[in-house]
């Protein structure tokens, strides 16, 4: 497959830690950076306009992307590729800086790093953005001298930015795991996940049993998620990842068995686990 | 006992769905509305420095709130009440407005009401706020009069703004549960509900074997959540509420042999059912 001419959506404005996933995975493609939203790319990707979307779905330390999670519920798309991309702040400025009032970047970012700034500027003003890729871009853009930026250092390169330090964070283990949405279902490979959706069956005891089918296959599950159905308070989907591939002739059995449990299923993809 | 002596914090500013959610609860309070997140609230109530906290923990379209599970799992309080609020949204403005540029208000809340601004209010570019009374707040002291807000009537009329049309958002069903946190326990009544926290031994099936312990002593789950425990990817905590008191001996017998598929468990508390 020639990968040049793939359109890949990803989270913008360039430079974004999404961009940085998507470039590890398909290494040379068009990357599409003007999306705000998960929801907006995976639409895309389900309307045609690009060929493959990066989302993140879920972070380490903060849990999981709930707008990721209610668009794949939504829209027509399948789950391709998972990516685990390291989380690794730094801090950045513009070259011409020389005294710092502020710190530019997204709230959980300046939360992340809130012990080193408290002990390194205790002067300096916390001002959140929508990302940590849009902080640098405004005060590359905008040539900003009195601000200090937390953001990726391939965000901090995108932008021509100074880096100041590195490894600011009192947060370790900051990963965030990426989803690659396309149309096309992925074949198996040696080691796959597969993620699926389903709605419980109201009676108690309805999730215990859903559970049971997986333990009598001997499938592992990776991580399992509740969503509100957004029809009333209490009524939920369950978001499920276990190891192995849709076509597997045992996952088969195992998912037309869940369906006694269950009101609805539906597959979000089998992939290579990352 | 006397309530008019007690202090409840709430989330700011004046006017939030926190603080009308609280002043349904406890009718007559001082109300302290200076606090930005719940981990704030509930952290204060730890300390004594308040006496009790109300935090949303749950709205039925947008899930579960991740920083009020995260506080509760780390400070030592109690969950002791539990609020159910319905979320209806006005338009609102300044009395002296007569022309409208923009909307301000929470993210969620522009989201919820998007249909009706397109159709109403086309040319409004949308400003998102940190709250929805925020945003009635700075339209109301700032005296702006190009601004719509959306808000909850509450807020609209703690700022003495002009309520335009009521009835705006297209999600139905729109509720948020708050939980009322204090020191003490709350004694068992009619009908109650429990909420724990767990780590699970790292086994295959550990869910299902968890789970199962509700089943045999037949305990409904009314909610189950996953979070992470910000040690490494892939690894969770699972948050239940059940129905039953703590002090009940089923549950006390559940809660003891559910040790066994368990690295912890934490009670959140027990408190009558909203």
């Amino acid at each position: 497959m020639d990968q040049k001419s793939l359109t890949v959506g990803v989270l913008g404005p360039k430079g974004s830690y999404t961009e940085q996933a998507a470039l590890c995975y398909f290494k040379d493609c068009a990357i599409i950076d003007n999306y705000l939203s998960p929801q907006d790319i995976i639409e895309d990707v389900s309307r045609l306009v690009i060929d493959y979307g990066v989302v993140p779905v879920e972070n380490s330390i903060q849990g999981g992307v709930a707008s990721t999670i209610d668009a794949l519920i939504k829209y027509r798309v399948n789950i391709v590729g998972e990516i685990v991309l390291p989380i690794n702040h730094v801090l950045a400025a513009h070259p011409k800086a020389e005294f710092f009032r502020r710190v530019l970047s997204h709230e959980q970012a300046l939360n992340q790093c809130k012990d080193y700034l408290k002990a390194e500027y205790p002067h300096c003003a916390l001002e959140p953005t929508a990302s940590t890729s849009l902080a640098a871009k405004i005060v590359s853009e905008k040539e900003i001298a009195d601000a200090l930026v937390i953001c990726s250092e391939h965000a901090a390169k995108t932008y021509k930015l100074k880096i100041i330090a590195k490894h600011i964070a009192s947060t370790n283990n900051n990963e965030t795991r990426f989803f690659v949405i396309g149309n096309s279902t992925a074949k198996p490979t040696v080691h796959d996940k597969t993620s699926i959706v389903f709605g419980l069956i109201d009676r108690p005891g309805a999730l215990y049993d859903a559970l049971g089918v997986f333990k009598k296959y001997e499938i592992n599950l990776t991580r399992i998620e509740s969503r509100p159905t957004k029809k009333k308070l209490g009524d939920y989907l369950f978001i499920i990842d276990f190891e192995g591939h849709k076509d597997n002739e045992i996952i088969k059995k195992a998912l037309e068995e869940l369906s006694s449990a269950t009101t609805f299923i539906k597959i979000l993809g089998s992939y290579g686990i990352a």
